[in-house]
Parts: C-alpha cells; sequence; structure tokens
C-alpha cells in the first residue's frame, strides 16, 4: 500500500477501503505521509466525496489516532455539540440543568477560532475558574458533583487536528465528509457513548441552507449508527444570533439570567430540545414535552443555578461574580445603537454581528490571539420585533472608543428595518 | 488575490483568470505559495481540467518563471521534443541531418529518468563530449557549426521544475493541461519559436491510446498557435520500442550507422517525418515526401554524419569512437535470447523492455542514480518479423552476470510468438 495508490483511487473516483484509511491517518499522524500528499488526498476526498461506510471509517481513524478518554465509570455519557454560531452560550445554561437531574456531564471543550470564545474562553470570564484541570481532577469532579467542563488537554485526535488546520489553507473546509468526521472523531475521543448535536444552519453557520444541513446531520448520524454512538441532531436557525449576548462576559451573563428563569425564547427552544434529546439518550424518559417540562423545573427550584455554583466553585471560581453579576468585568464604553426609523426587523446577520464582535476583541483572528472578555454586543431586538424610531436596537461594549463608534455604525447598518409585520419563527428547523 | 480563493475556484469548476494562474506560478517558484497549497490546486486542475486558455496561461507563466533562452541571432529555431519512449534515438540522428541542410540547431536537453537515459546520457557515452559548456560556448557552436546540443544549465521554467517533482509525489502525472503545459513551458524558455513534437502513444509512452495522445497533440498545438509558437506534432507508436538498441552506448553506435545509411524502418519513418516538417517550419519546403528526398540525399552524401562529427568534435569529444564504434564502452557479457518456438512475433511490449533495461542499469529509478553507458539490449526481431526455434531474438548486454541471466529470461517471456503471419504497421499514427 502506499500513498500514490490512494491518491489515485480518490482521484478517480473509487471507494477507499478501511485499511488504506487507517494506513492514510496512521502515516499522516506520524509524519511519513507530508502535508502535500494530504493536501492532494484531502481535495479530491472534498470534489469526489466519500460513502457513509468511508466516513465512518475516518472518523474511527481519526479518533483511534491519540488518546481515547474512557468515561465508562460514569456509565452512560451524553456529549452535546454545536457546529458554532453567534451567540451560542447554550453549554453554560444546558449542562448545569442536565447535572442537576443526576445525568453525568463530563466535557472537554475548545477554545474559539472565529467570530466569538468557545464554552472554555467563556467560563474562563469567570474569575479564578481552572479550565486547565487534571484528568483525575476532571474525573474525581464527575463523580462528586455529577458535572465538569474542561479544556481540551489530552492529546485527543492529532490526526483530526492536523487535518483541520490543513483544510483551512486549501479551501477544503465546507466538505460534509470532511465536516462530519472531523466533529464525530472529536466525540468519539473525548469518551462520548451518546452525542445530541446542535446542526446550525443560515449565515453564520458552516451551513448556509437546510438541504446542506440535513446531508451534515444525517451523515453525522449514520457515523454514530456505524459507530454504535446513537446520535441525534437538531437543526438550528443561525440566521441571526442567539439570544441576546455576543460576547464572553456578556453571555456568561445571560446564561446566569436564564437559570434565573428569564431566558430569551430562542435560547429557551434551543436548551429545552437540546436537553430533552439529551435526556432520552441518556434514558430519563422518551417524552420530549414531559422531559422539557422537567428541565423548567430545574430551573424554577433553583437547582439548576445551584448546580452552575458549585461546578465553578468546584473548578477554583469565585461564586460572588455568579452571585452578583455586576462584578464581572466591564467594558469602559457602552453605547447605544439606535434605529434610524421605526418598523420591524427584518434581518440581522448572525455573521455580520460576528464580525463585529470579533473586531471589537471578542473573537480571535489567529489562534495565539488574546480574548478580551468585557467586550461584545447586547442585541435588544431581534427579528420580528418592532421598533420606534430612535429606540435602542443594542448596545456596543467596547474597550477601545475609536473601534467602539465603528462597531455602532456597523450594528446599525445590519439591522433591516421594514414597515411590514415579520412573524417570528421558531429557531427549532429540524431534529433527525 | 489569495491562494484559498485561486483553489476554491478551480475545486468549484470555476475558469482562472491569467493574472490568477501568474499569480500561482510567481508564488508557489518563489516560496510563498506553499507544497500543499499547490498539490491541492494541482487535484483540483487535475480532476477538474483547464480550457485551452488556462492550460495556455500557465504555459507561459511557467516558461517566464526563470531564465528565457534568447536565440533570435539565428532567424528561425525550429526545436524538436518527444513525449519520451523507449530506444528513442532520434535526435542524435535528426539533429546532424538538419543541421547539415542549413537549418540552425540549438538544443538544450534534458537527462533521462525512467526507462532510458535522455539526449544528454547518450551523448555522454561518448569520451570528452561536454554537455555542460556555457551559454556562451553554445551560441559561438551554432554560429560557427550551425549545431550545439547541451544540457539545461539555465535557470529554465523553475516552477515547471517544483510542479513536476511535486505531481509526481501526488499521483497527478497522467493530466493533459499539465502534461502538455510542462512541455510547452520548457520549451517556450529555450527559446524555440517553432516546434516539432513526437507524440508517443502506447505501452511505452505516458498516453496509452491514440485519442488520449490526439487530445495531448491538439492541446500542445494549441497552446503553441495562442503562444505564436507555431506547432506541428507527430503521434507515433510506442507499442514497442524505437529502433534496435536500447542503452546509452548502443543508441550512439545505432545512431552512427544510420546517419551511414544503415537506419531501421521504423526509425527511418519517424526521423524523416519528424524532420520534413521540421523544415517546412524552417521555410525550406511545403513538400514533405520532396524534403524526406532532399534529407536521405544528406545521409547518401555523408554530410549528415560529417555534421555529427563536427559537434562532437567542437563540444570536446573525440571523434574516433565515431569513426570505430567498436572502439566505445562495451558490456562485459552479450547474452542472446533465442525464440522457444517458430513463428511471428505478435507483441514487444516496449514498457517491459524499457524495465529490464533500466533493471541492467541504462536508465535511473532515482535522479541521482548514476547510469552504465554500456550496458542495454539489442532487439533482431520486432513485431511482425519471422522468427525460427532458436533464432536470436535479442542481446542483452550485462554488466553483471547475475542480472544478465535474469534479463534473458524476461526479455524472452515479453516476446510473444504466434503462427499466423502479423502485418507490419506503419509507426506514424497521425500528423497534426
Amino acid at each position: 500500500m502506499n500513498i500514490q495508490e490512494i491518491i489515485a483511487k480518490k482521484r478517480d473516483r473509487q471507494e477507499l477501503s478501511k485499511e488504506e484509511i487507517e494506513y492514510f491517518v496512521t502515516n499522516y499522524t506520524n509524519g511519513t505521509i507530508s502535508d502535500y500528499q494530504a493536501a492532494a488526498l484531502t481535495m479530491a476526498i472534498y470534489i469526489n466525496g466519500m460513502t457513509e461506510e468511508e466516513t465512518t471509517n475516518l472518523t474511527l481513524a481519526m479518533a483511534h489516532s491519540g488518546d481515547i478518554l474512557d468515561l465508562s465509570e460514569f456509565g452512560v455519557v451524553v456529549d452535546k455539540h454545536s457546529t458554532g454560531g453567534i451567540g451560542d452560550k447554550v453549554t453554560l445554561i444546558l449542562a448545569p440543568i442536565i447535572a442537576s437531574l443526576g445525568i453525568p456531564v463530563a466535557k472537554m471543550s475548545g477554545r474559539g477560532l472565529g467570530y466569538t470564545g468557545g464554552t472554555i474562553d467563556k467560563l474562563e470570564a469567570i474569575p479564578g475558574y481552572c479550565t486547565n484541570i487534571t484528568i483525575e481532577e476532571f474525573r474525581k469532579n464527575v463523580g462528586e458533583i455529577g458535572i465538569s467542563l474542561m479544556g481540551q488537554t489530552l492529546n485527543l485526535a492529532p490526526a483530526d487536528k492536523k487535518l483541520y488546520a490543513l483544510r483551512d489553507t486549501i479551501a477544503a473546509t465546507e466538505s460534509i465528509p470532511l465536516i462530519s468526521s472531523s466533529i464525530m472523531s472529536k466525540k468519539i475521543a473525548a469518551g462520548a457513548n451518546k452525542i445530541v448535536l446542535d446542526v446550525t444552519c443560515g449565515s453564520g453557520a458552516f451551513m448556509k441552507d437546510l438541504s446542506q444541513a440535513v446531508k451534515l446531520a444525517e451523515t453525522m448520524k449514520k457515523i454514530g449508527e456505524l459507530a454504535q454512538k446513537e446520535t441525534v441532531c437538531v437543526i438550528t436557525s443561525m440566521e441571526e444570533p442567539l439570544g441576546e449576548a455576543v460576547g464572553n462576559s456578556l453571555e456568561v451573563v445571560e446564561a446566569v439570567q436564564a437559570l434565573q428563569g428569564n431566558m430569551a425564547e430562542d435560547v429557551r427552544e434551543v436548551v429545552l430540545t437540546l436537553g430533552a434529546y439529551m435526556m432520552k439518550l441518556a434514558g430519563k424518559g422518551n417524552d420530549i414535552e414531559g422531559n422539557k417540562q422537567e428541565m423548567l423545573t430545574q430551573i424554577q427550584n433553583g437547582k439548576a443555578l445551584k448546580k452552575l455554583k458549585e461546578l465553578i466553585q468546584m473548578q477554583g471560581g469565585d461564586i460572588s461574580y455568579i452571585e452578583n453579576v455586576d462584578l464581572l468585568s466591564k467594558a469602559k464604553y457602552v453605547m447605544p445603537v439606535l434605529a434610524t426609523k421605526h418598523g420591524y426587523i427584518r434581518s440581522l446577520e448572525a455573521k455580520s454581528v460576528g464580525e463585529i464582535s470579533m473586531h471589537l476583541g471578542a473573537g480571535r483572528e489567529r489562534k495565539e490571539d488574546a480574548i478580551d472578555p468585557a467586550v461584545g454586543i447586547v442585541l435588544k431586538k431581534k427579528i420580528g420585533d418592532y421598533v420606534e424610531e430612535n429606540e435602542v436596537l443594542a448596545y456596543i461594549h467596547a474597550n477601545n472608543e475609536e473601534k467602539g463608534k465603528e462597531a455602532v455604525k456597523l450594528l446599525e447598518a445590519c439591522y433591516e428595518i421594514a414597515e411590514e409585520k415579520i412573524e417570528k419563527k421558531s429557531c427549532i428547523l429540524k431534529v433527525l
């Protein structure tokens, strides 16, 4: 077997065997196969595609290219993952609710690359919270309080890490077999038995339209089936940002308020739907609407917020910042964005809001960039809302006056306001 | 403009602009674009193809990526190139004939990589012949005696050199836009005004069937037209080796004998056809059959052989080896290959004969390998010939007894002998 033959097969639209895919992944990880050979194969995969079996074999080979976290001591562990969006603070709200129901949450999360920080960046906005704990502490925490959220310290799926970085430089990102194997390999390596995926769809997501998102979801569901990791996909809209806040501290504040019972309608839909399927996969009941009610009860009785505080305290964070979110670091300038006319918000493109937020310092353009936890955007009006002329649409939180002023202008231009009434739509597009 | 956008366009089957192709070639040559990005683009070109305009722009950009040899002082220079074959000693015979007709021959040739040596390797089988002269000597020689054949000392088409080496490692060799732009860029950089191409076709060539060879020829002809370098393509058969000898000294001997009037029929056809079109492009007459007669006259009157000796003497070679070819270095073992039965030779696969010859030491597997000028094969029987049982089919010339014995067995197996009479076919398949 050699890499030229493998490239030639995929180039000529033939199906690669399990052995050929494993040969590629092993030898690319150890450096025997060069980046240029991997680039040629990746482009051939992008153009000619992969069958479900090939995609599953690629997923499993990448999952097994490094450490595999064994979480079997906790029984069934249901992992949750999102393909990425703007204003997505769902994990911060959902994980404590699930843990408060007695379902173990043992989750390794990534940092964000792109418009906003990842869950790990958001948690680090809480003073003292340590994302960099050992695996032993991680296990101990899950054992004692049923939840731990940490950064990726293990060498999980190094093949995926290499291929992911390569894909970015050779215009090979938006490929369903490559995206799905990347996501699923990391989930499998991180020890998940069952997986609930939030497949985002719209301007702020990888998948721009529903048919593509459905194809991606079907592929990941099939990989899950073939790899014996039961998977549910919830396709959610990412036309506008999720919830009100975009930015790290601002999203922590929104998450705490959500656990206090004050949750934006779109966040509520996404949190409850994903959670209800997590409960189902964990064997806590097949009645999705009943599951949602149980989750709401955990918010109303304060147990979910209590679980968040336990988590933060256990990982060294200062819970006084949660008890009084006004203590969290604040931006120097808070500037209102005003409506230039009255009417209904017709569109508010998630991607553009993400770019403004990144420019303020809330996201990373490059891996090595530092994040400013204080800056970001709070959206007071969303699609379908009515607004009077000069009413506040949003607030820009900036630490640099010039950047703030620029962001105000840019965000103002993002709001499209129309005379006709616009119906608010559900952001749950499909479950499969 | 950036390389990701260029890759994405070709990936999505869009046509690249002249500026985009130039951007790629310039920045790949200077190292700004990495090998893995070039590999991804090359694979996208392989799979999705290129228009004639794109291929011409790629050719010109690669031709201008390094030095361009200016031969305008010699008027119209007609270059000749073969896409490669086994036993191809055509340049050694053709160049002196053409020069003896007063048409300047100023040719830079390459070393061989693969089954046999290139023209430069064959010339170096003549003691003293210096292929590594300066450009000033090269010009002086062409000025004084109308001919010079040297190695590639200039930095000709470095982009092609880089891309050619890359293609080999990523299974992207057999692509018509990539092969044609590679060949034509080198010819243009080497100063040709007009070009006659020998496009080989069959088991011993890049192009395995006539339709592919015609497609390649049409593409190169079109590039020539768009680049204002008039080009004629002669498609020749490479099912069996060309002529009798395969190996460096052995081919020099065959070339000298040809110039003495003793030429194998297939060699004669190829030499006369290519030469007649070279004469036509040089403005020496449009009557192809008449041109062939003129060439034969130059052999009969001894002027072509005289020109070869002048060339060799001018470049430091010892012409006593040409006057008496028995002086040329000889292999230790000369072993006959005998027919196991009587009948007509039905097939003699060029590729297999080439592999045997390379294994004897006549060709290079890797660039850094040394060539043994003495070894090789002399074929006494070719397709269509009748042979008695135990009659000599060929001779193996070896410097290692074991390798020689092995080659005898392998070559014996290459000869397919049948009862029915097989017609000899012309090896000129098409001219366009």
